[in-house]
C-alpha cells in the first residue's frame, strides 16, 4: 500500500543525533554524543517524596486538568521567573509538555510555510526539525563567540522581514556560546525597532559555571511585548517528566494555549502536582548548586584532555555553563566520517554538521560533559585524543 | 503590538467544551457537561504503588526516553490488542501523549490544505479542532444507528477522493453511537477497494455495559494496510497521566515517531514506567467492570428520568457503553440558547452545535453520565426535565 503523506514530510528529517545515540549505545563506548545529564545525580528521594504527596493530596490531582496548566505550579513559576528579572503574570505562562513542545506549539501559530526564521548558527538540531516541519525558510546570521553580528542581522531583518529571531543566548546547545551583555541589548532595540518576535530558548541558563557572571536573559529586558521565554525541567529535576513552560506576551501564550489543547488537551498533571510539592519542600537550587560543581568539574577534566593535543589547529571556547563542549578540528577532517574511527576507539561525540543551518562546517564536533562520570571522562577523552591527536587517524 | 500569526489560526477554534466548562463550574450548578470519569472511582492505591515501584527502579526511569514509548509498555499493548483481535507488533505501536496527540501527529504527516476527510456528523470535537488547524476539508457522510450510510459513503470516496476517513465507531463521543458489525465489514471493504486509510478512535471501546455484545474494532478485521487504532489509559486508568497509544502500518507510525519527536521528544516515562507496574500488578480487567457497573447504573438512572418526560419529540438512543448520552429535543428548541435557563436552574449540558461539521442540528444536546454521582444524576435530571419537559421554559 502506497501512502500519500503531506508534503511537510518531506522537510521533517530524523535526529541525527538519536540514529547516532543508538551506534553509540555499544558495550564499551564512553558517549559523549547525547545531551543527557548524569541520572545518578537526580534528586530521586525528593521526587519521590513529591509524588507521593501529590498521590495523596487528593483524586482531583489524577483528572483532566487546564490546558494552560495548573495554577499553583504558574505561580510557583511566577516567582523563580521573576528571581531572573523576568516579570509576568500567571497568565502569560503556559506549561508545556517539554520546552521541546513550546518551539512546536509556538511555530504552529505563527508560521506559514516560506516564512522566514533568522538563527544563529550552528544551533539547537531539534528546533531546526521543528521549523522544517512547518516548511519554515531558515537563514542563519552571522555570530562570533559573542553572539549574532549586529550589521548581518539588522541587514536581514530589513531585506528578509523575519517574523521571527531564534536564540539559544546562554550555554548555547551545541555550541555552548553566551551571548554579551551588549549583543543582547542590541538584539532587543533591533527586535523593537522592525517589530520582529524573538523566542529565546533557555534549557540551560540554571546552569549557570560562576555565580558571579551576569546574563540578563533577554526576557528581562523586554516589557513583555517581543520576547518569548521558554525553559525546562528537565536539566535541574528531571527530564522524564516532560514539563517544560513559556512565558511572553499573552495574546500568543492564548493562541498557544488554544493549540495545545487541540494537540494534548494538557501536560501530564500528575507530574505537575508533583512538581509543586517538589518546589514547596526541595532546595532546588542548592540541588542546582550540585548540579553544577559535578558539571563543571567533569567540563574541566574534559577540557584539559583537549589541551594536551599539540595542534594549533584544534580550537575550544571553554563553556561557561551548561551541558556542551563545541570543538573545532583542523579545515580538512569531517567528523561525520572520523566517527567510526572514534567509535573504533571506543568513544563517541556528535558531529557538528547537523547543527547547521545550511553549508555545514564539516570540522566541527559536540562534545556532552554532564552524563558520564569523571573517570568516564578522563578516559573517553584519552581515547578521542588519541584519534584527534594522531594525525595518521585524521581522514 | 500586533503579532502576524500563521493562516491556520483562523481555523482553529477554541473547545466550545471548555468554556462552558467554566460556565457549569458555578456553585450548585450539577454538570452532565464534561466527558470526564469520577475521580472517586480512580484506582488511586494501585497508581500510587505503580510510582513507588518505578520510582525505585533505578534512576534510568527518570531519564530521556525512546521517541516511541517504553519498549515493555509497548510489549504490554500489544497484548492487551490481541485481546481485542488485534495483532501487531510492537514495533508498529506509538505511545502518545493521550490518544489527543495521536489524532494530531496522524494529521501532521498526512494532510496538506485542502486535503478530505471524510467523518461522521455529529463527531468527536477536538478531532474536527486538530483537523481544522491543519486546513483540512471535512466532509460529513450521512450516518444513521448503525453507522455511515453505504450508498453515501462510497459516491463521496468515489467522487472526493479523501485522504482519509475518521470513525468513533464503538459507544461514540457525542452520540454514543454503536456502528453494526455489517457497516465496520462495509467500511472496510471500501477502505480496501479504493485504498483509503480509516482512523479508528476508540477512547470507549472497553466501556461496554454488555459484555455478551460483540463489537470487533476495525482494526481487528484489517491485515494492518489501512486502520490507524488509537485508544488511551485516560477512561480506564486516570487522564493526568496523558497516555495513549497508536498502531497501525509501520510506515505511518514510524512517521508519527518522527513527527513526535519534534513535537516533544517523547512521552512523560515516568508514567510510562508507572503503567507497566500497574497492568503487570493490578487487575485492570476488574477495575474495568467496576468502571462499567457504576456508569451503566448512573446510564439507566438518567434513562429513566429522561423517559418520565411526556414528549414524543424527544428522542434518544440508549447508549450501550462509553460515557455519553445523546438528546434530540423538538425541532424548534436551540439548545445553546436553552442552556441559561438549564445553567439558570442547577443543571448544565454540552449542545449539539460544535460536535456538527457544518449545519448543525441546534436542537440536541450531549449529557456525560460518568462523572457525577447517581444522587446528582438525579438531581440534575430532574432540574433537567423541568426545563426541557415545560413548554413554556422551552424558546
Amino acid at each position: 500500500m502506497k501512502y500519500g503523506f503531506a508534503q511537510r514530510v518531506r522537510y521533517m528529517r530524523s535526529s541525527a543525533v538519536r540514529d547516532i545515540l543508538k551506534v553509540a549505545n555499544k558495550e564499551n563506548v564512553i558517549s559523549f554524543a547525547g545531551g543527557m545529564p548524569d541520572e545518578d545525580l537526580f534528586p530521586v528521594e525528593a521526587v519521590r517524596h513529591a509524588f507521593d504527596k501529590a498521590l495523596t493530596s487528593g483524586n482531583k490531582t489524577l483528572q483532566y486538568g487546564e490546558t494552560e496548566g495548573v495554577m499553583e505550579l504558574r505561580e510557583i513559576l511566577v516567582d523563580r521567573m521573576m528571581k531572573k528579572g523576568i516579570h509576568r503574570k500567571a497568565e502569560d505562562i503556559l506549561v508545556t509538555s517539554g520546552s521541546q513542545q513550546a518551539i512546536d506549539l509556538f511555530s504552529r501559530i505563527m508560521f506559514n510555510p516560506g516564512d522566514i526564521v533568522l538563527t544563529e548558527n550552528p544551533t539547537y538540531l531539534a528546533a531546526l526539525q521543528v521549523f522544517n516541519s512547518y516548511e519554515v525558510n531558515i537563514v542563519p546570521v552571522k555570530s562570533d563567540n559573542d553572539g549574532m553580528i549586529q550589521e548581518d542581522l539588522e541587514e536581514k531583518i530589513v531585506r528578509l522581514k523575519p517574523k521571527c529571531i531564534y536564540v539559544v543566548p546562554t550555554y548555547s546547545n551545541p555550541d555552548g556560546k553566551v551571548w554579551s551583555l551588549e549583543r543582547r541589548k542590541h538584539l532587543l532595540a533591533l527586535a523593537n525597532k522592525y517589530h520582529v518576535v524573538i523566542f529565546e530558548d533557555d534549557p540551560y541558563g540554571d546552569l549557570q559555571f560562576d555565580s558571579a557572571e551576569k546574563v540578563p536573559p533577554l526576557a528581562s529586558m523586554d516589557d513583555n511585548k517581543y520576547v518569548l521565554y521558554t525553559s525546562t525541567f528537565s536539566k535541574t529535576v528531571v527530564p522524564a517528566l516532560r514539563t517544560g513552560w513559556i512565558v511572553g506576551p499573552h495574546q500568543i501564550i492564548r493562541l498557544m494555549a488554544q493549540a495545545k489543547q487541540a494537540t494534548d488537551l494538557h501536560t501530564n498533571s500528575l507530574s505537575q502536582h508533583a512538581l509543586i510539592h517538589l518546589m514547596n519542600d526541595f532546595d532546588i537550587d542548592n540541588h542546582i548548586q550540585t548540579l553544577i560543581s559535578a558539571y563543571r568539574e567533569r567540563m574541566y577534566i574534559m577540557k584539559g584532555l583537549l589541551d594536551s593535543v599539540d595542534n594549533d589547529e584544534i580550537s575550544y571556547v571553554t563553556p561557561r555553563g551548561g551541558m556542551f563542549l563545541w570543538v573545532n578540528l583542523p579545515k580538512q577532517v569531517n567528523t561525520t566520517k572520523l566517527l567510526t574511527t572514534a567509535v573504533d576507539h571506543g568513544v563517541a561525540y556528535v558531529p557538528g554538521a547537523p547543527f547547521y543551518v545550511k553549508k555545514p562546517n564539516q570540522n566541527t564536533l559536540r562534545l556532552n560533559f554532564t552524563n558520564a562520570k569523571p573517570d568516564q571522562i578522563k578516559l573517553g577523552m584519552e581515547r578521542l585524543v588519541s584519534v584527534i591527536g594522531d594525525g595518521s587517524l585524521l581522514p
